[in-house]
Formats: C-alpha cells, sequence, structure tokens
C-alpha cells in the first residue's frame, strides 16, 4: 500500500514512514490551498442541503484523523476541544450522533481561524505520531493514514464542487478565482465508436496488488460482459444544445419516469449553471460566468439528462463493467485539478484514440451503485464508509477536472443519487454491437 | 405467442382465435370475481398516492383494450364516453394527458355501475372484433392481446394489493372475504443452503421460444455468476420477530443510509399491517386481524427492511442472476391466488429441496431494475410499459399468493422502489460459497 | 328559546315538546333531501382536508345527539355500534380521540347504507325520548337540542359547500341537480351608499330576549363606531372582472402580503370554480358549468381577494360591528336555500334601499373572529363549539344562498380563513365618511 | 415631527438641521456597536426563514436611506454597487424585486467589509446631503429620515433577536457578550388587579401632535372600552412554570385550536430557549446559558402559550385598547436596551402600582393586527411599511429589555403571527369587571 499516489511499490512494512508524513503534508497544503481565495464568509454558506459550508469540510478532514488515529494510537493526544468531535463528525453514526447536515450553515463558532487552529492541532500531532509511531500500532496507522488521505482528497474534489455552488447563489456570479489555466480552443471531430468483442472481464481492484482502493471496489470477480460499442469521447455542449433545440427537455418522451417528474418540479430547462445572455448561452464557472464552450464536454448534467440525451440519440449509457473494460486499456491521464482549468476543456483530437476516460467530467454510467460479489464492510464506524450509502445512487467513472490526478484509478468507483447535478458530471454513450 | 397461459405450444399464427377469446374471457371475469365482495364505497377509496380506487383499476384495465385495440382495429368502434379515455389513461404520457394520479379517489363519476357498463362495452367490442377479425390486423392485435392480457393479470394483483391497504386503514379492521381458504400450519425447518458453482448463465427470455414474456424481460444475455449459496425457503415471521427482538428497528448498524432515515422518518417498528394486541403480535390480511403465524414468511417487508435484516443476519439478499439461475430448476409451482389464502403460509418441509421460489411472497434481489443489454422500448405508447420505470426501483422474483399462477415465469422482473411495503413482498437470503 | 325558528315566543318551560320534536324532524329531513341527489359514490370524496365525505357529515350529526343527548339522557340508549363514537366525532378532543380530520375519505365502512341505519336508529331513540324525556333533565335536553338543531343545519351548508367542491374536481363537471330553480336576470344599478353617524352601538345578541344564538354572539357589549358609509349591494362579477381585467392578480400593489403570496403560489387568477371557455368566463354551479352572470354578486372568492379589491377601488370591508349595526335595520330576506336557486343571483334594484345583506353571500368582513368581552366557554365537550377557533379567522355575515332562512340572524358571526374560497363567500364594500 | 426621541418641542421647520444630523450619527452608532461583539462567521447566519443574517441587517438599513433619500434627493449621488439595491430591499416589492429572503444566508459576497464600506458611503453622503440640504426638498427629506430613524431602531431590536436565535443553534451555547449588566434578584409580590370603568377612550396617535408615529397609529379613534381589570404585572416564569408543571402543553384544554396544533406539530414543552439540564431549567440568554430567574417576566412565548396560559388562569389578554387606555396613565421608563441586561428581569414591588408596562417583554395582547378606521397607507414603496402586514398577526404592547427607550410609545404597536417566539415576547392578564 502507498502513500496515497498508488504508484510507489514499497510494502507498508518497507516504506520509510517519513514518505507518508510528507504525502500527509502534500495533502493537507492542497487542501489549504483550495481555501486561500476563499473570505471568511465564502467558508459560512450551506447553499443546499448536499452541500457542506468549507469551513466543515477543513474541521471533518482533520476531525478523521483525530477520530480515527489520534484518539486510538497517539498515547499522549489531547483533543483541542471535545465539542468539535460532535460538529465535525459527518454520517458515522456509530460513532457518536453526528451534527444534523443541514444545519451545517447554522454554525458560526468555531470561527474559520478556531477551525484552522484546529488543523494546526492536528497536524501537530500527526507529525508528532508519525515521527515516532508505537511500534505495536503501526500498520494499523499507516493502513488507516492510507485511508485517511483519499478521504482528504475526496474532499478537496468536493470543496470545489460545493464552492461553485455557494458561489453561484450570489447575482453577482463572483469568482473564485481570476488566474485560471486558459482554456484550449480545439475543434472536436465526429463521435466515433470504438468496439468490443463479448467475453469474461474481470472487474475491481485486484487485493493483491499494490496501490490502494476503497472498500466498494474490492472483490475483483468476473462479468460477462456482451459485445459493445463506446464512443471515442464524452458528449459535447455543442451536441447537447442540438439536444436542447430539438425539444429534449420539454417532452417526456426519452426521459425516465422519474427524470420527467424532476424536470418538471425543477423546471430544468438546461444543464446546471446554464443561462442564456442576449441569445448566447453561458455558463457559470470558477473563473466566473463565460460563453459555453461547445467543444468541451458537457457538464453539470444528472443521470436523468445523460439517459434522456442517450435514448434521443439511440444509444445508451455505457455499463460500469463496460467503462472498466475499457478504461484497462488507457492511460490514467487528462485533465486533472493539477491542470488547473477548474472546468472540463475541449481536446486535440486523435483519430482512432478513445479520448478524456480520465479527467474532465465524471462519466455516469448505466449502472446503480450496488456492492460487488463477496463486499464486505470494514469494521467499524470505518465500515461507515462506502457500503451504506449502495441504495439509489448511479456509478460514475473517470474523474474529472477537479480531482487529483493520483485519486483516481480505472476501478474507482464514483457514486451521486441520480438527479444530482452539482458534481463535474458528464457522459459518453455507448451502444449494442450489431 | 400463447393466450397468457405461456403453456400451450401453438404459434399466433395457427391457434384458433376462440382459444384467445376464451382467454380474454376467463381473465376478464377473474378480475370481477375479485371485486365481488367490494361496496360500492370500497371502490373509491385511494389510501395513498401509489394505491388506485379499485373502481379505477377495472374502467383502466378496459381501456387498455379500447386504447390499444379497439380504436385502431375496430372499423365501428364507438366509445361509450370519449371523456374515459383521459379519465382511466394510467401513464402513457404520448398517448394524450393522464389524469393526475393522487386525484383518482376524487372522481365519483363515472359511478361504479357506469364503469361495469364500460366494461361490458369494452368486453362486447372485443368479442365482435375477435370473431371476426381483420385479416390484415389480425397479427397485431393478437400481439397487443398478448401484452393486454398479462396487463389484466398484473392489476388483479394490484387491485388485491390496494383492497388490503384500503381496508386497513378502517379502524374497524373489516375482512375482505370471510371465507378463505384456511392455512395451513406447518412447522418450518431450520434454515439450510443450496450451493451454486461459479460459471456463465444465459439470463432473460428466450425470444425465440414460446411464451408471452415482457420487454424487461427480454434480450437473453450472458451474466458470469460467481460460486454462491442460497436459502431453500424465505424468511419466516418468526425469523424476523428475532430481528426486532435484537433491536433491529432501533439501531442504524445493518441498515443502508437511505432506509435508516425512512425508518426514522416513518416511525417503522415492524411490517406493514402488525399490530400488537395484549402482547401478541397480530397482522392484518384480507381475511382480518389474526394473529402472526411464525412458520409462514414474513411479508410486507421493504427492501431496506429485508437488506438490513440479512446484513444483520451475516448474510446478503441474492442478485437476480442468482435467483434466475436457481429458478431455472424450480418447477412453477406454489401458493398462488388459486389458492385461495391471500397470504403467504408454511410450507411442508422436505429436506434439502429449494422451497417456495414460487408464489407466497414476492422475493426482494440485490439488484436494482435495469435494461437488460440491448433492451428496446415498444414504439409508440406501449413503449411506456415498462423501460420508463427503470431508475430507483429493485428487483423482486418469484410472484406472491395474489398472482395468478399463469402470470409468472422464472425470467418475470417484478420491480418497487426500496421503501414500497405495500406488495406481499418478502425475501430470502444468499451469501458467498466458502 | 325556540325550537330553531327563532320566532315562536314561548318559553322552553311552556313550549310543548311536541313542537320542538317536529322541529327536530323537519331539520332531519331537510339534511337527507340535500343528499337525495347523490350517489353512493359521492358520499365518499374529500377533495381536500377542509372538506368532509357526505357520509360523515350525516353520520356526525346525528353522532351529536347521541353523544350529547341520548347517552347522558336516555336512560335505556344502546349505541348501534360503539366504533362510530370514534369515527364521528369531529373535533371535540375532550370527548375522546377524534378521527384525523383527513383521513376521513379512506373510510370506506360503515357504507352509506350502515350510516342511513345509523341515521334512522338516532331517530328513533330521539323520538322516543322527545315524547317522554325524564323530568329532572327536560330542560337541559332542549337546551342541547337546541344547539343541536342549528348544528345540523350549519351541515346542511358544509353538505352544499362540500358537494359542490367534490363534484367541481370531475372533468366531467358533473351537475348536482338539474332542476333548479331559475336565476332572475335583473341588471344592476350602479353602486350607491348609505351613511351612518358615529355612535356607541349595541353588538352581540341580548342573552334576554327570546330565540337561540351561538356562544360566540353572546355577551352584548357597547362598540363606538365611527362615522361610516357602506355599499347597498354586494360586488357584482361584472364589478370583479373589472378588477381582474385590470390586472387586479398581476400586481402585488393592493394585496394583503399573505394575500399575495397565497395568490402565486396557488396560481389564482379568478374567482374558485371561475374558467374561461371561447373566450366567455363561465363558472361552476350546482347546475352546472354555466356562463357567469355579471349582475350576480361575485362569489367563491377568499378575503385576500375581497381585501385587494376594496384596495384597488379606493374602498375597505366593513367591519363586523359596522355590518351589524346597518343589519339591525334589514329584514331577514333574500336569496335562502329555500329559493332553491344555490347560487347568488341578480337582484332587481330598488333604489334607497339596502339589498342583500342576508342571502346570497357570506359578506367577509375586515374583523378577524376574536371574543366578545366577557366571553365564556361552555363548560365540557360543548364548549369547544365556537371558542378555540378564534384564531387566524376573519368573520363572515348575513348567511347565503345555502344557508337555511331561519338559521341566520343579525347578530350571527360566522368565520373561515382568510384564504378559503369554497364557502359561498363575497363581499360588499365601506369607505369613511367625508 | 422631532429626531426620533420624541421629546424635542420644534417643529421640523424651525429645527436646526444639525440635530436630525445628530441623531442620524447617533442611531446608526448605536447600530454598529450592536454589532461590534460579532466574529464575521456570526454575521452570515439565516438560522430560520424569520431571521436575517446580520450582514443583510446592517446593508437593508443603510439601503433604506439610499433608496428613499439619497436616490431621489441627493443631486450628484452615486451608488457603491448598483446591484446592492436587489440584494438589500427587504419586501418593498413596489421598489424592484426583492432579493427572496431565505436565501439572505446565501450571499457571501459582498464581504461583511464590503458592507462597512457600504454604511460609510451612505453616511458620508447622508451628511453631506444634511449639511447642505436642497431647499425644495429639506421637508420630504425631514419626514423620509423621520420614518428611517426608527426604521433602523427597529432593525437594532430584530439585530438582537436575531443574534440570539443565530448563536442558540450553536450546541456549543456561546455567549454573545460576557459583560452584560447584572440581573438584580427582586422577589415578585403576589399579582394585583387595576379596575377600569366602562366608557369611550380616544385610541391612536393625535396627528396634531408633535412626535414621530408609523401609519399604523395613526387614525386616532374612538373606541368603548368596557369594563376590565388588568394585572398590576406581566406573568412570571415561576407562574408560567406552574402551568407546565400542571400538564399545560400536555392537554388541548385551554389551547386554540392552530395553537394546539402548532404544540404537537412542534413538540413545544417549554418556552423558547428554555432546556432542563440536572433538573434545573435554563435558559439561553445573550449572557450565555443560565438558570430561570423565576421572579421574571416569562418571555419567548407564543401568542397560542400566552392565551392558552390566560385561559388555565381564568382570565384573558388584555385587547390593544385596553392596554392603551392603561397605558396612558404609565411613565415610559424600565428595562429597555438601555439598562444593558438585553433579557427581562424582575422588578422591585410597589404596591397599588402597575408595574413594568413599557420595556422587559413585549406584551400580547388578544387583539389582531388590523387597521384603524381611516388607515391609508402611504404612497408609493414606503406605503408597504405597514398596511400589507395587516392579516394574520396579533398586536404586542409596550417594548422589551432589546427596544431603544426613544422608539417606543403609548400608541405603538407591534405585530407578529401568533406562532412566532423569538421575539421578547411575554404577556399580561386581564379580566372582566365583577
Ligand atoms: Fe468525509
Ligand atoms: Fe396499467
Ligand atoms: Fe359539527
Ligand atoms: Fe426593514
Amino acid at each position: 500500500m502507498s502513500p496515497a499516489q498508488g504508484s510507489t511499490i514499497e510494502t507498508p512494512d518497507s516504506l520509510h514512514i517519513k514518505e507518508w508524513l510528507r504525502a500527509y503534508q502534500r495533502i493537507r497544503a492542497a487542501t489549504e490551498a483550495i481555501c486561500a481565495p476563499l473570505h471568511k464568509e465564502d467558508y459560512m454558506v450551506q447553499s443546499m442541503p448536499d452541500v457542506s459550508p468549507p469551513k466543515w469540510h477543513i474541521a471533518h478532514v482533520s476531525w478523521f484523523f483525530e477520530a480515527f488515529i489520534l484518539k486510538p494510537f497517539h498515547p499522549a493526544y489531547q483533543p483541542l476541544d471535545p465539542a468539535y468531535d460532535h460538529l465535525f463528525n459527518s454520517y458515522y453514526v456509530t460513532h457518536g450522533t453526528p451534527f444534523p447536515r443541514p444545519g451545517r450553515g447554522m454554525i458560526s463558532r468555531p470561527t474559520v481561524d478556531d477551525v484552522y487552529r484546529y488543523r494546526a492541532h492536528i497536524d501537530r500531532a500527526m507529525e508528532a505520531l508519525l515521527s515516532d509511531p508505537p511500534q505495536a500500532h503501526v500498520q494499523e496507522i499507516l493502513r488507516r493514514l492510507a485511508l485517511g488521505l483519499p478521504h482528504e482528497q475526496q474532499h478537496q474534489e468536493l470543496l470545489l464542487m460545493d464552492i461553485k455552488h455557494i458561489l453561484a447563489q450570489n447575482p453577482l456570479c463572483p469568482a473564485y478565482r481570476d488566474d485560471l489555466a486558459p482554456t484550449p480552443a480545439h475543434a472536436v471531430e465526429t463521435l466515433g465508436w470504438h468496439a468490443y468483442p463479448a467475453g469474461v472481464q474481470y472487474i475491481g481492484h485486484d487485493d493483491t496488488e499494490e496501490g490502494f482502493a476503497y472498500d466498494n471496489e474490492m472483490g475483483r470477480h468476473r462479468q460477462f460482459v456482451e459485445a459493445f460499442q463506446i464512443a471515442d469521447r464524452p458528449v459535447t455542449n455543442g451536441e447537447f444544445l442540438d439536444f436542447m433545440q430539438a425539444g429534449g427537455y420539454d417532452k417526456p418522451d426519452h426521459w425516465l419516469s422519474d427524470g420527467w417528474d424532476t424536470v418538471k418540479a425543477e423546471g430544468w430547462q438546461a444543464p446546471l449553471y446554464w443561462v442564456e445572455r442576449d441569445g448566447i448561452w453561458h455558463h457559470y464557472t470558477l473563473g466566473g460566468l463565460v460563453p459555453v464552450d461547445m467543444n468541451a464536454p458537457v457538464c453539470h448534467v444528472s443521470f436523468y439528462e445523460a439517459d434522456a440525451y442517450a435514448q434521443w440519440a439511440g444509444a445508451r449509457l455505457p455499463t460500469e463493467a463496460e467503462w472498466e473494460t475499457v478504461a484497462h486499456d488507457a492511460a490514467i491521464q487528462g485533465n486533472f485539478v493539477e491542470q488547473d482549468h477548474l472546468q472540463p476543456v475541449s481536446a486535440a483530437g486523435s483519430t482512432g484514440v478513445l479520448g478524456q476516460m480520465f479527467g474532465d467530467v465524471w462519466e455516469w454510467t448505466g449502472s446503480a451503485y450496488r456492492p460487488y460479489p463477496g463486499f464486505r464492510k470494514l469494521p467499524g464506524s470505518l465500515g461507515e464508509y462506502n457500503g451504506k450509502f449502495m441504495s439509489g445512487q448511479m456509478v460514475l467513472r473517470g474523474g474529472c477536472c477537479a480531482t487529483p490526478a493520483d485519486h483516481i484509478r480505472a476501478t474507482y468507483r464514483n457514486f451521486f443519487p441520480p438527479h444530482a447535478r452539482w458534481a463535474f458530471s458528464g457522459f459518453r454513450l455507448a451502444k449494442e454491437s450489431l
């Protein structure tokens, strides 16, 4: 198991603890860098129940190390404030009573400064612990660290999603940052298809291999995947606009029943963050309100919209087994958080190559989020990490423009409810082989 | 394709139309027999949005024949009342505007007598059409009849579910019928397990075979099923009571997150229709309020409760592919509507035999209801039959004590949202092979 | 106290009990006459929580006599079914637990026939009791009968309001009766004003006088009424249409804040039951859908709409003290239920005369429904009759086209929440004297 | 008209503008002093839709001067940011579109620093305008200033109410201030009664007199007040605890119907902010969580609770005319914001004297908030100040511990919905004279 880059070869035993400490410091610093452009007022907003105030995120990821590493294994650890355990627990119901999620925006104290003090307190204790870990527990500490670091990376992506949603409520459309990397202007080519033959595929993370994976990826197993074709890139804003202009949001024909109910109840007429100004479609980005790039992958659409588009286009979404089969061949590179666009961008076309499998947009699959054969929850509170959400959600694959590059894998299973739109979520088409 | 018994060998071409007519008459009469014990007042109640008033059911199943067979193919057909098309359409949004579902209990006219006149009007026209069908359309008529008859059978089961829910609202606990078949009193044996090896399985209905199947069963395809074990009978009321007494409804430990939210929001403490009287668990049945038979399969539990029980018991629910693999070996016999219990009953044990795969209770599987590879919706309004519900629902298998025996198949896919409890729904355990 | 005609002079002591019995029989028969045109299906519908199914009304008014007269005072009375006490109690929380109001439409048993058997059972017992009353209780029996009879008359009006609302849900717009009295076609004259000088007025029912009155009218007291003017007739449909055409429902300017919120939330664009057909305003009446008579008083408007119209017209609604001051001079005659129009009609103009003070439409006043000085609730359950509703409601005066003529008085205080529209409610303007 | 102290004798014409400017500066500074103890994070919270974030309050009161004085009358005024007009309008629908109230907590930009810059910008412009007012408009400017200053004082009280509600959401129970004035410990005497004879009273503000009053107090008119008695002090915490211990919250007997529904829906068991700790009742105050002083007036009760207590005690609430009749004799002194308790306190008893008519707690009356005879709204947006809220609310009188002393009058009409509890609201009993 590696310090969350997923690339080092050493085993936990052999790995010098210093490397883990550096990974810890690197990932903790990345969280703070994401928050650097925020005002204290921004830290307080909970723009919908699914969103958490940034202040809560930065405290909660610290709490994770306190609750699962420092309290059990640091012999001299003193909490900064005993009340924080209640305030910054998220959903670990077997670990005390979590503070109600929709009330997170109500808590002005501890202040932002207090919360950074809490982070510093945790960091000092973690650094002390990792400098001289108790030998009896070192393996368990590293095992938990190997979960706590991707946990913090997940919250980095959530922070960017939530900050975008928070600032988008503001009629002033303030930019999160003015210095994002400039977006390329590639013209995408006509959609191409790649065909895959029928056969048994190995799906899920191989536990015998190096590298971290979540419990929900475990249980490598066989699935028979019938022959299929998959698109060589995600659907673009321009293509999605064709669907809109064909009355896609106005007629129930291509929608799932729940999807159509949602369209009417929410008044959806375009992807989230789109707004028409003087006849031109703009969308809110972390750099402010800009015209929509028709060559970039469509983003901030729900599963319902992805599915309706696919139906309209005479295609369907790939299953997660199909997607993973394809992804095994693809290099893990693309438009990640390190590219500093913080939005999906158009890709330079390369005929015959499967593009943008990783990065840019999380791709909705047609698969409901359910456990793999032999899935077993981790014991205790850590067991709540993934398993209990395996109901009412759909799987997304491939990471996005807000994902750290070393956080994603071909076997990585992300999930959201089918109506969710505030993630950087797009989609790619699939269809049967003739 | 056969007249909805699913057993005849003749092809639509060779089958004498008279046989189809007899099937039509038999199934239509069965609907009316189910309603015979009702008062006119009972016909009017919509006890929750998911429930339809019995009056609506008996009109709607007639409307199906009018809209999809008589109007397109009966050259001289005259509707009894043009307004009925709007009132009794269910969810076919591409066929006019359906009357809002939650308002079905608001419509006192047409009266029950009017609706029976409508049924008789349709029956006369259908009998005339089938006695002398237009040769150019006979195949399409039979194809639609082959859908309309199971559609009516589905509504027979819905009628029984809905009548039970309607009468259960009444503090007087009135019995639907006093003359149901007496329930047997078998003592069930300890749960046994049947093991199945890993391998590729053919799943779904084989289109080249005889016999009707719904569009959602079509697209026979291969799935790799890893080795598993399955219980030799459903979980009983007695076993479920153990879960309750172990605090099953009081602790979040074994519940899916959505499930636990539902438990708290709805105040669930037992299966639907259970009530404690003088320290003894009773439940409302179509024969009135009776003590719970601890040897009968537990019924009226949601997917959430089934899943929580399985987690608690160290097992899981079978996938639908596992269930279908097992069901291929089982005879389609059991406690169906013809047994006239109208509730699940205890089964005589036979060591080593898989029991109660069909009948008694619909069995929740661990599979979300999604399309098979190559699924294609029927064209036009008929295409709304199944496909648009493939979101947010779980698959159930095997039929129940309210299902007509000739309506069920090993490949039959029923589906309900994970919180639904008013169907005759129970479950069977599965687990990995060691 | 008189047998609910309010006109007899005899005291309870001297009045021959036979007269009370005849009043009982007359009023009970009137209830059944109102229900005669209903189908059993109509009896079952609860079209909104405020509406009760007609079956419930006819049972509940019987229950009132059972609970408050027969059980306490009839020595040999045997209830027909002990469960009815729970089912048909309305809101007397100190008398057992009332069955939840919004669930009244869920109860199909007892059937309509059962409920009529219950009425007959009560009637036989009441007739027996009144034929030979226990001397020790005769005064209390008559006192309660003098409340029970107007209670039943109130429910007669509620029945007509509720039946109208129930049938109006039906897209077929069925008529309740085809044989209503034909509506006159008077052209109304321009609105005139009557001026009243300032002075102390006696308001409320004089307890020392003959004739029944509710507890909420009791406590005759003095109010100082400043000089004012009042319109000589209610606002008509034609005048209200002017308001609509001037954009009355489209701009917040003249609305109370709560009223404007309601307009937007409910999408109000016209009075309840109004619908435009081919450019002509129609409204649903108990005789079916007919064109709106522009000379008839506007009806089925909320307090919010009445107040907004008055603001727009540069006037206001009268206070209830102003209304009562004016009404003391007016004869109690008008378009009541006995005229058998069951809707407000145009009145023949008589210059200089205050018209339509009684009958046609209940007139919204500008007064909130609060107790008079010295108001005391009746003891026990009967005390719940009026007092506990003295919050959140506005007073209406004068009776309507569905009110029995002998039920109304100048001091009569009716009340509804400001958003209610399903009563026969209209309004009359007032303004300051210059 | 005076610079909001209500005491100066000079007319607007004669008054030196400098005095108005000093009043402006004094009241503006008081607002900022109230906010001084807040962190930026506290400024952001909207703990329920009725509460506004402090940041919004301090911007909105500035916007009032900008919208109604600077833009119309300051010839060279330049807005700091044109978007603020939309963001900080409250409910003046005739003045553009107000930003939706429940979304006020979503807007992190402008920041708190920005908003203080906005205040300073307004102050500079107001000071410039008042130093050299355009002669043609000076009277109208002063008229509007005479409304804008009490408007800001009202928001000072709202700020304290809202800050209390905001901090009370926090499980840490943080104190707003640690340096509040110490509370006295008087033992209150047994409740005494003062009797008033029947007679015509003049109610409302006399327009011919000096001193500011709101439009809703205008229209001095006569009311006949029947003889009554009034309690010589408000009901105390100790007396209210008697009601609680007598099962006041557990039985419907004494409650208005809407009140009892609210008790059950909200689970009320005590006044807002009360919590039992180790068997002792505490309540949250702006100084933190402290034991309840049984001699202080009960506070943070709704009209429903006040009315239920009064019913239980065999009394009633006074009407607003009764209250005003009594208040004409009382000196305007008491526990106001200047006393710096920020909570009601026990009063030193003085036998035979009516105590605590002003200050401590707003006293619920039994009167619905409706216009006085001849009430006329101000023209334009200013006309929205009071009139449109005259529906669904009850009148409170006398000011409270968060009210500036120079803001209150005997004729002052405050109002809240009957369920509201977050104001400093208590009550005093009345009853009929025998
Ligand atoms: Fe987390
Ligand atoms: Fe159907
Ligand atoms: Fe009643
Ligand atoms: Fe304001």
